[in-house]
This record gives C-alpha cells, structure tokens and sequence, in this order.
C-alpha cells in the first residue's frame, strides 16, 4: 500500500457522497454556542469522525477549525478535490504543509486581520497526540494558547438527526442479515473463524466498507469469555454459541449481539438464557427520554442479581453508537446522563461462567420522544442450531 | 460489542501465544542503551504495538514502564490472566485504576524505594494523546518530568529478528495467495468489492486475523487513484486493475500490489506498465545494506523520469512493514536512514494519469547481509485476464 503523496498535482478518489443532505451548518452552529460557553476563541477539531460529522469530509487527513463566525478545512493537495466535492459550510484551505502547521499560519493571519492584541484561547481535542499538538504549537506564533476541551464534538453527536437514523437503520438491518448467515453456518465441527468469513463475506456482498470491530464467535467454554473474537476452535457438539458483530454501512456502524445454542438446551442453560433475556427486556423497557443511562444500567443488574447471576455480568449495559461503533453515553452504573430523543445505544446485559458458558444480547435502541424503538428487527428467543 | 468491565474478577480470552520464543529480554536490552544515552529515568511505553513489541502482550490495555534496571507491565484484572501467560522479562502489576494512573503510582513508589531527590524525566511518546498525559500529569506527584521521547521503539522495531521474519513470510505467502483468488475472480462486469470480498474470504479461511488495510481493487480510471479503495464500480471490458492488499497473519502485516489488464493491451499501455516494472526492478536492485532509503526512492523515480512519467509518480516508493502496515523507515526522497539487515521494506512505485490509467507493482523485500531478497514470491509480468 503507497503512503503518501510526493507531489501535490494529483487527483484523488471522488467523493463517496455518504454525507448528502446532512445538516453540517445546524451542527455547527450548535457547535459554536458551545464554543462560546466555553470563552473559546477557536476549536481545533482533528479527530477525524468529528471533522467528518462537522462538515463532510471523509478522507484520512484534514484539520478544521470553527471560530464563533468562520469554518475553515485545512488539508492537502491530494485532498483538494475530495474536499471541494465533500466539505460543506467551511472554507476549504489547501496548503502543501502538514494540515496542523498549515492551521496555525491560518490562525495567525485571522488574528493580524481582526487586529486584536488579546491572548486567544484555543480549544483543542483530547485525542490530539503529544507529538501533533507539539508540531502545532511550534508553528504556532505568540498570542495564542491551547487548552483541553473535552467531548465537545461528541456531546454533540450523541443526538442523531432524521438522516444519520436512517443510515443507522440500513446498517442494522444489514447487520441482521448476518446472523442468518451466521444460523446457516454454525455447527458441530465448524471452527468459529469459519462463521466469521461466511458473515464478513456477505456483509462485503452487500456493500459494507468493513466490520465495524472484530466479530465475536465464541462457542461452548470460550462462549464465557465477552472478549471471545473468533478463533480456530471448532465448535462442540453442545453449547451456547455467542454472536457479537456489526458492520460499517454508508459510514454508519451497527452492533448486535445473539447467543444460539448447539444441541439440546438444558434446564439450567435455558434458564440462565431466560435470565439474560429479561434483563434485557427490562433496560429496554427502561430507555425513555429522561432516564439516565446509569437506571437503563440498573435495571439489567437487578434481574441479573435477582437470579443469583449478578457477578456474573461482568461489564456494562451499553455504549452509544454511531459513526463510530463505541461512542457517548455510556451506559454504565453511576453514568447520570439523561437520555434524549435521538440517541442510540446498545442494551446488551450478559453473564459468564468461567470455564462453563455465556450468554449476551445486545440490540441497538433508538430514543425517541415517547420511549424508544429497538432497531434490531431479529428474534430472541432461544435458537437450537 | 461489550466494552468495559463492572467488576475485575474475571478470565479473559486466553493468550494467543503469537509471541512464544521472541526475544523479548534483547530487546528491552536494546531499549535500555538508548535510555541511557537520552538520559532518561524511564520510558512509559502506551503504544500498543510498542507494548507488544517488548513485552508479549497482544491485548489492548496497558502500559510497560521500562527503566534503566525494572521494566514493570501495568494493567487492570481483567488482562490478569492474559498478562501472566504473555508478558515475558516484565513484571506483572494488576491494578483496577486507569492504567496510567496505576502507573504514576508505580513511579513514585520506586523513587520514594530510592530515595532519589531528583527530579526525574519519563520519556512519553509521540503517540499519547494530550488527554491520557493529562490524567498521567494529574496522578504523578512532583519530582517527575515528562519529555517526548520520538521514536525509540519504532527505530528498533525497523530491525526484525529471524522470528520476525519468519511470521513476515508467512503473512506474505498467504498474501501471494489471495493473489491468485484475485485473478480468478477479476473479470469485466464484476465490481471491485466483489473481487475484495473474494480475496478476504479467502484470507480469513486460511487464518488471518484481518486484513492489514482496506483492500483496493481499482480498475480502469480509477486505476489512476492511489486511494482507489474498491468501490461499487464495475470492472470494465478493458484496462488496467490495480490490486493492492495485504493481511495480519499471527500479528504481523503483508503489503503487495499487482496491476493486471482486462482485455487486450494497446501498445502504449504496454509501454506504460513496463517502465513501471523497469522502476520497481531498478529500486529493488539497490536495496543493501549502506544504501539510503533515499536512494531506493531514487532509483525508481530516475527510470520513470526517463521513461517521461516523473510526474505521474506522485507517492513515495515505500515503508517498513511488521506489526504495523507502515512502519519506519519510510524510503522516500532524501531520506539518509542507511539500510539495515533485518529491515523490511516494501518497494512499490506507480505511475498514474488521471482520468485514463494507474499501474503500480510492490513488492516485500528484506535486506540480507549482501544485498536483498524479494519476499513476495508473484510473477510481475503483465498478466492479461
């Protein structure tokens, strides 16, 4: 794979058009009250899903800065016609230097135009490197200062509009699809990568530009490991299978978890499925507008301790999800964020026995202003495969 | 997907056991040179690869502090398991804290078991994002220092030992296979995802974990995008397919790309694809020990000058390749790091005129003691499909 430009006179891919229609202005004006709570002169947004949900642009290097009155996108030349196609309501700068040096000269000259001697105070994002912001505040000139602004863009993208819902559908639907391939596949003797490629397979087939993590196929013992990715093990000839995958759709990530079974279910592995399922059902039934994510929390936890299973829920509820696959909220215990219409998480309680088995499901909810709506149209009852 | 423990009393996955036999102690050895002769009293290492690299650990939470004499593995009780089968020659800290703050912890215990009253300087690398320094800087007491410490690690990583090498054939040979999936499924109407999702059923059937980039197919004009990502786009009756792809195999990257033709080739694109190979040859040939990375660079670019495509060079002639897909060192113009046995290196010039057609042909190579062996085994005549 080549790395990188040597001259600038080049044409890059055309845009994918993923961001057609999207409110980048509404985003960021709301962007920009923020910016001025927070008695920022500018915000230096360089983590790219934030750049990309702020003005369109979905390349792999790129700088934009948002003052209270301007917007610019700051990148290459092997960017430039990506960005004119892609980058709406900022200015796009095409500079041949590093886009962070090229963002500072482009702060100074802003500065000598509005002719203000004050010291500017600009925002910048925790997920900066020590060694980008160093770059930056070399090329920087005296009379300005950088401070940590944490999650603002995130905060921000924590409500989804009507078009980033749709997109989200589509990519759960997608994702959906896969675990009937995955049903077709799983079997005695069949090793969990195997499931895996069939379902990478046909999320490729039908247009995703990737998984949106490493699939999960954890089958008999490994079922007890959240972290089971699949491996070589084949699967036994009994046992719960679990299934915990998503895709990447039109830059849009799903998330969905299932746990199947192998042969005849037992009394006691159909209760401890059955235990997992309501608590599941009872976050969901939780997730309203007003409900913090630490209640959706407690309420899978209670069902869970109820049945003796409580130590064994052994991570969190959910995570948010969106262009990226773990986002703001978390849904965790103590997280005392109030849900609004518009946000989506995942609800997905389990519990693992060490050395004996697991069971997870998880689907994605979307807030609406009555209650939630579960986008994850698959069953979940107990399968024997 | 789950993503982060409620309680720490839990197994993990268990460990891969990708880094049995490797040399970890040299290493850390190696590394304590450097440390010396920077002056610094420790390096904390928190990139991933880094961590792996010296240590053993393949998951993805935790920090090695290493000092002059101690090198000590900082993570939390859910890696305890994973830890203790993996991490080799380091010492083993579970602690439930955020790992950087167990780390801080860690540091001021050994000073006060000093009793040193200088201040001491801990090298942090580039790749720490401003936010962990932050939460590093908080938990620290006084009496420590942080400096940016560029590099170290990487610049060893650049050497591979005979292990290394051996997974890097490995990872190659499956690469040279997908190759042949490729041919077979390349074809005018097929588009270009069809022919990725051939290529990476196959790869992960045959045990990758991941393919170590986004897989680019690009034919016809979008030959002549280096970004050329396979798309929806249909392969069309005639011209170019720029094939470049590679896969993680046991933790470690390939890197090929093979331009073939659909349909009969004109005279001009014969030409074209030739002077592209003559320039791959040309740079291959002067990989050896002593020579710069500049000078490969060089190579390439003087026979695609000559052949008057200079200008349709526009990307650098290649990378180091391991644990990561782009590693030092980057052979481009002017770059004076001298080659090295042991290092890997990909040599993969391309020529591109927009809107018409691209060609680029890459290679692996590993400097020898006397000169170099091409890895990727893959004929590089013009094969017509």
């Amino acid at each position: 794979m080549w790395v990188e430009r040597y001259h600038t006179n080049f044409r890059v891919a055309s845009a994918d058009k993923l961001n057609f229609g999207m409110d980048h202005l509404g985003r960021l004006e709301r962007l920009r009250v923020d910016i001025s709570d927070k008695h920022l002169d500018a915000l230096v947004v360089t983590h790219l899903p934030n750049v990309r949900y702020l003005c369109g642009f979905t390349g792999s290097t790129g700088v934009l800065v948002v003052t209270p009155k301007k917007s610019a996108f700051i990148t290459d030349g092997r960017y430039a016609e990506q960005a004119s196609e892609e980058v709406k309501d900022a200015k796009v700068v095409i500079d041949r230097r590093p886009a962070l040096v090229a963002t500072a000269e482009w702060l100074a000259k802003e500065k000598r135009k509005s002719r203000s001697r004050d010291v500017q105070i600009l925002g910048i994002e925790e997920s900066l490197t020590v060694g980008a912001r160093k770059k930056f505040a070399d090329a920087l000139p005296g009379g300005f200062r950088m401070r940590i602004a944490p999650s603002m863009v995130e905060n921000l993208r924590t409500i989804k509009d009507s078009d980033e819902v749709r997109l989200i559908r589509a990519a759960v639907d997608l994702g959906c699809r896969l675990f009937k391939t995955a049903r077709q596949t799983i079997r005695a003797g069949v090793t969990e990568t195997e499931v895996a490629a069939e379902m990478e397979y046909e999320a490729r087939k039908r247009g995703a530009s990737a998984m949106s993590f490493d699939t999960i196929i954890a089958a008999g013992e490994r079922s007890a490991l959240p972290h089971g990715r699949a491996s070589g093990a084949r699967i036994p000839a009994s046992g719960f299978v679990v299934c915990d995958f998503g895709v990447i759709l039109a830059g849009y990530c799903s998330d969905m978890t299932r746990t199947v079974h192998v042969g005849p279910v037992s009394e006691e592995e159909a209760r401890f499925y059955g235990a997992v399922l309501e608590a599941q059902l009872a976050a969901v039934s939780v997730v309203r507008p007003g409900a913090t994510a630490g209640e959706v929390d407690q309420a899978a936890r209670k069902v869970l301790q109820k049945a003796g299973l409580g130590r064994y829920f052994t991570h969190s509820t959910g995570h948010g999800v969106g262009i990226e696959i773990h986002e703001a909220p978390k849904v965790a215990a103590d997280q005392e964020v109030e849900l609004e219409p518009g946000m989506v998480i995942t609800v997905e309680p389990g519990a693992y026995v060490p050395g004996a088995w697991g069971v997870r499901i998880e689907d994605m909810v979307l807030v609406t202003e009555s209650g939630c709506e579960v986008l994850t149209n698959t069953s979940k009852e107990l399968i024997t495969v």
